[in-house]
């Protein structure tokens, strides 16, 4: 008998983005998300929690300028960062997130902390900055989230009343050696967003799910959607009420009723016996998984023939 | 043939409140309930639309200081007024909501503004308040949310550091004569609350929910299980994957799943045919329902004898 399954997904991100792929780029994002399943999975090899392991992937995703989250995370209308993360442990359903942050290195571990050491799940703006920073969570300067490609994207629209999907939002989803499933989501928001809005990210049952009767759900894409439809938890609620296979459930949700309501986006999630799916209906999403074996596969588009990586 | 049915249903929260009740109270609850009933049924009656009625019938309850909502809010920890509020159209999934706002008179109508004017769902804080105030919305100085009531609950905790929940959240939920359900949820949340916290009120999913196939739902009561639970959407889900009646939906969601997690709240519902469920697991829920005739019912305590009170 070998060891326990363990499983871990990850994503960086669902959206068009073909055009402006080069290969370059391409070999730059599938390091990146390499170098996140590693850590994670270093973590449930180990026999640690899911818990650990993508608040490990995350962080590694949120600390590399390539994505929407952390250090990459994109402008508001106004010039500055505001971002949201939430986190859930599927062993107690307990869940934690804040929302809004300006000034935290990583908000998943603001997120953490918020579930483990508050009794809330959902703290905001600087009263979540203040909490983050009592509890010893990195606090930086607003230069550290200064990246020149985001700063260009901002130049380009800022004059403009729109926002704009940003890819690049990260999550993970996990099963550890002991049976538990967690899941993570944190994000820098859409480019260009005012008036303080949050999306699904932050928001427990849209951006972020984990139950371990069922799954560990992470979304990705045009949040409001996500948040309309319930869709980390309705994935779930198909699952536990019909029966569904991970797989069918996460059709059922993106493919179907994402793409009937006209959002765009992607999951990623692990069920409790360590199938892992990986569902979008963009062009693009930055993905990738490692299971028991500590083989890694990361992909970025939607064509399967190509979008194969292994380590 | 008589007119089509329709359907509305209110709470002003849930929790224990017995020991503190008087007839004198009790009197002031049934009257403020009614008067909310009666705003909202004026609305069905002349063919208006549930989304009308439920923000019609939540603003009488916010204009009420008797409610933990819009005048009657409680205090934060620093002596400030925090408000989350979120409104749901089951004809098409659209969903608006504000959080953590503080100068807004009737939150629900600034949620509304989010779900027409703006392609987001959720806007937090000052972002949240400058586009209310853009929008038309009725902005008031703080010293409007001043009542004596609240002070003194305030005082009697201000220095400890825990949170204290606080019976009052108001909500609506309706169907109206084309066949479309709505629902609305406003709230103060929590007595003493600290760092930003936002509880289920402001949540999609959570602290509201409505979908024309199965049905709205309104929550109250401690708001991380609902958060935790996603207990709106998945009254919503139990009915459509499960089959299940809304009175059935509920009573698993919050006599089942809600007690076993340990969390104490209550939900109102309607159908898509006007069948209407009020279930709560605490000894108080302020609550009342008003169908086609017009006649309605408030209700009080969980004493069934003693709760009727028929205009």
């Amino acid at each position: 008998m070998g060891h326990p399954r363990t499983a871990l997904v990850i994503h960086g991100g669902a959206g068009r983005y073909k055009s402006g792929m080069t290969p370059e780029k391409e070999r730059a994002f599938h390091a990146a998300l390499n170098e996140a399943l590693l850590q994670g999975h270093q973590v449930l090899r180990l026999g640690g929690s899911a818990l650990d392991a993508v608040e490990r992937a995350v962080n590694s995703l949120e600390d590399c300028p390539l994505f929407n989250a952390g250090r990459g995370s994109v402008f508001t209308h106004n010039g500055k960062i505001e971002m949201d993360a939430a986190i859930m442990d599927g062993k107690n359903l307990c869940a934690g997130s804040v929302a809004f942050v300006t000034s935290i290195k990583n908000p998943i571990t603001a997120a953490r902390a918020v579930m483990e050491r508050t009794e809330h799940v959902m703290l905001v703006g600087p009263g979540a900055e203040e909490f983050a920073r009592d509890a010893g969570v990195t606090i930086v300067d607003p230069s550290y989230f200064f990246t020149e490609a985001r700063w260009e994207s901002w130049q380009k629209i800022k004059n403009q009343e729109h926002t704009e999907l940003n890819l690049g939002t990260v999550g993970a989803v996990a099963l550890d050696q002991h049976g538990n499933l967690a899941a993570a989501t944190s994000t820098g928001g859409m480019n260009n967003k005012k008036f303080g809005r949050i999306g699904d990210s932050g928001i427990v049952g849209a951006g972020v799910y984990a139950n371990n009767r069922t799954c560990a759900i992470s979304s990705t894409g045009h949040g409001e959607y996500f948040m309309r439809l319930c869709s980390a938890y309705d994935i779930s609620a198909l699952m536990e009420y019909r029966g569904l296979s991970l797989e069918e459930a996460a059709q059922e949700a993106i493919n179907r009723k994402m793409h009937d309501l006209g959002g765009t986006g992607g999951i990623i999630g692990v069920d409790r016996v360590g199938n892992v799916t990986m569902d979008f209906n963009t062009d693009t999403m930055f993905r990738g998984y490692v299971k028991t074996d500590g083989v890694t596969w990361t992909g970025v588009g939607d064509d399967v023939t190509h979008k194969e990586f292994r380590t």
